[in-house]
């Protein structure tokens, strides 16, 4: 008996919430994906019932293996399917008898190929499905991964749930997404990726999320769409009540041929897609790394919608190309006003007609510790909308001298957004060292750091380009509102 | 006696190759800058005399020291200034009894302060040195990093000197270019940070460096020119003959204004300075993360003058997203020739006429391996100018078997490069790991592969985006040419 409650209000629970998990191609291979797939219902802890099917093994990764899903002990809401298309259309004429909801066809070669007989049989297993009421999702796809349930597609993924929920066509980038979100801090709600979209597919998990209490945050990629009138709809309804930060692939002549022999997709104009993105609100990004940036503003902060950005710490040349970058992004950089010039003057009085916006943090030599009081100023201050903090990862001084420097600008980061004082970024511009440097003292310091900024629920960016470019856009989102 | 031979060409030898350099200022205190000065020399190996002047102590950081300049018993080549503004004259009056050649002061507090007082006194300084005929670095600048010399001005920077030398208004965006671009590989020639110019400005490095044989590549940070006319000469006669990277800092109304509170430098007309880099055939970068980036390509790749790219690895969605950004950087991706499909027929019978540019590891199946042929496929094809080549780190195999995929990836970039049998750079899009992640099989895998990338000179970007970005200026860059 499956100990998972399945709340069955849509269809897709049966994918997210399984009570029962048939992997068919179940694998003791390592290199085969029955492998993977069973290993991380194993790893991830999923609580349902878990049925190996493999008609040549009486136990798979040491658990009870089944000749066929028909000899399976008990219903099966999710089957996983491994074998290869010759075996698909069996598979499917048995799960009637086991009650089978969903078939994730991880099983690829079909239409993507595009060869006359692939293409036939997807096709049949199609029609076979619809027949016999089975949906599927896929073929030729990763499917699922629902931190809560225990289920997943890949190594290492995150135990933990979080709010944004991910329609992906492609499994690589559902993949990076997954992971380099991790790395900045961000966690799922759920996670699809849908491939060739046979049945279920981009608007049936645009309504399912935009429905889905667990899901605050929508992250999509796109390759193609079936139902161009249908998906505007849902696209529509999703974005209303969330925001939809969204990629489209297949953009060019090279990129709409790529589209063709990844998913079988038909990549449409791109004219048409920038139309129907700019209509319902999606927020746009050109790749994993800037949809990750996206999604940590959008997980982290409250609506931004003013312009005026209070930006401090690093060096000269550093608030000088800073200001000049968010300047290009749209931002204004008000002059500091005559109650924080009256402010300074206490703190600082040989600094304090000299100060300016951005505060550069390296003037400030002996007193380099009372500029910790700046933050404070600023965030106290109307005439700004959001605060930029820059860590002064260019200082020049010793480890035990700069250490103090960095921890004060990260804790001042930190204290700003834990109060809601004013939303508030970071930046660490040094570049992340690889796996030589890791021993060195200053990166160790920089990562530790990064990190506590992360933690702390604090966006963090490599660049102050990335910062305002993705400020840009979630200040635009939030206006449109 | 010094044993480093001077061969004074240029006034700028005894800064970059001093015979003998006094720290005025030298102290122990380990938060002070006479401190950091001292030690850097000793750490970095500086094998000239080092003269440590402090008028209250007999000796500093275990060497002997001087109650002044006059003291110090022999001639000095190069002085670093380190004492406050109101004991600058009365060094500089001392200077030509020790035969004194340039003086570096990073004493700062003068007219970037933008107080009566302090431009008064940045104006007697430059009159007195002219009136002795001393030259001056700064003031408020970090000075002299020269790695074949010994001599630095942060913690960290390599002794170990490579072909690229920097002119830069700002010691802080000095330190992350010489930093970050140390993290992907680079070395430098010799890094100058010359802050408010009052003598040797930016078209005296620029003519030093355009001559200076260990220098084949310039990078330039500039906040304002002092005479505009021979500045664009000498920025002309520079680009003319090596490459020039340069960044404009100070463009909109908030970096002007911190320009001249940075380095008290009139930041000029961005328009103007639009056309003069466009005339002069300066490659722009917008900030440091750009610089290393096309500072990479023209440091390892030889000239590119053609558009057509043939890209392989990682899975679909990587390849489409990458074939977009690609064509939208300007560059086209030519179909598979028949040569290479014919070729493709022998190795992978079941693959050849479905495969495409890019390449789709991800279909490879139980035929992964033989991927390993189609990088040399691509390298020996008239029909690709150049080649990129993902890593596929989305990978969702487990580790054992996904690290082979990954070596083979990267070997075969690397023998592509060694052999030069056609330009080849290299992407890794997964973030970089964080302190917390670095335990991580996978994040250390991946870090130790992209530094192999890095030692066997192959150019290595974060994202496919910054990839196509720098590649379309180095390749507008030799078409100009």
């Amino acid at each position: 008996m499956a100990d998972v409650e399945n709340p069955v209000g849509h269809i897709l629970e049966y994918a997210f919430n399984p009570s029962s998990i048939a992997v068919v191609g179940a694998s003791d291979h390592p290199f085969s994906f029955g492998y993977h797939f069973l290993r991380h219902l194993i790893d991830y802890g999923y609580r349902g019932n878990i049925y190996p099917v493999n008609p040549q093994r009486e136990s798979v990764q040491n658990m009870k293996a089944y000749r066929s899903l028909a000899d399976v002990p008990g219903d099966v809401d999710l089957v996983i399917c491994c074998v290869p298309t010759d075996r698909v259309l069996s598979l499917l004429d048995q799960c009637p008898s086991r009650n089978v909801k969903i078939v994730h066809l991880f099983t690829a070669r079909l239409g993507e190929t595009g060869r006359t007989q692939a293409v036939d049989m997807e096709k049949r297993i199609q029609t076979r499905a619809a027949e016999l009421g089975i949906r599927i999702i896929g073929p030729n796809c990763m499917g699922i991964y629902s931190p809560e349930a225990g289920i997943g597609f890949g190594y290492g993924f995150s135990r933990e749930a979080g709010k944004i929920g991910a329609v992906f066509q492609s499994g690589g980038e559902a993949t990076l997404l997954i992971q380099n979100g991790m790395l900045q801090g961000l966690r799922f709600s759920k996670v699809v990726s849908y491939g060739n979209a046979m049945d279920i597919g981009e608007s049936d998990l645009l309504d399912y999320f935009a429905e889905d209490e667990n899901t605050e945050i929508i992250a999509a990629y796109f390759e193609g769409v079936r139902d161009g009138e249908r998906f505007i709809g849902s696209l529509r309804r999703a974005a209303a009540r969330k925001p939809v930060i969204a990629i489209k692939g297949g953009i060019g002549q090279a990129g709409i041929k790529a589209v063709s022999s990844h998913t079988a997709a038909i990549a449409g104009s791109a004219n048409l897609w920038d139309v129907a993105f700019k209509q319902v609100g999606v927020v746009r990004a050109g790749d994993i790394g800037e949809m990750v940036n996206l999604a940590m503003l959008f997980n982290w902060l409250p609506p931004v919608t003013g312009k005026r950005v209070g930006m401090m710490g690093g060096g000269g040349g550093k608030g000088v190309i800073s200001a000049d970058l968010a300047e290009g992004a749209g931002f204004t950089l008000p002059p500091l006003s005559l109650s924080i010039r009256s402010q300074l003057k206490e703190i600082v009085p040989d600094l304090w007609d000299w100060l300016g916006n951005p505060v550069d943090f390296s003037i400030w030599g002996d007193d380099g510790i009372k500029a910790g009081e700046v933050p404070r100023l600023f965030s106290e201050s109307p005439e700004f909308d959001f605060l930029i903090v820059q860590i002064s990862d260019e200082n020049p001084m010793a480890d035990d001298w700069w250490i103090n420097i960095i921890k004060m600008e990260v804790e001042n980061a930190i204290n700003i957004s834990k109060q809601g004082l004013k939303p508030v970024i970071a930046v660490l511009s040094s570049a992340k060292p690889g796996f030589r440097d890791f021993e060195n003292g200053r990166w160790r310091t920089i990562s530790e750091y990064r990190d506590k900024l992360m933690d702390a629920d604090v966006p963090t960016f490599d660049s102050i380009g990335e910062a305002v470019s993705a400020m840009s856009k979630f200040v635009a989102f939030w206006n449109k509102r």
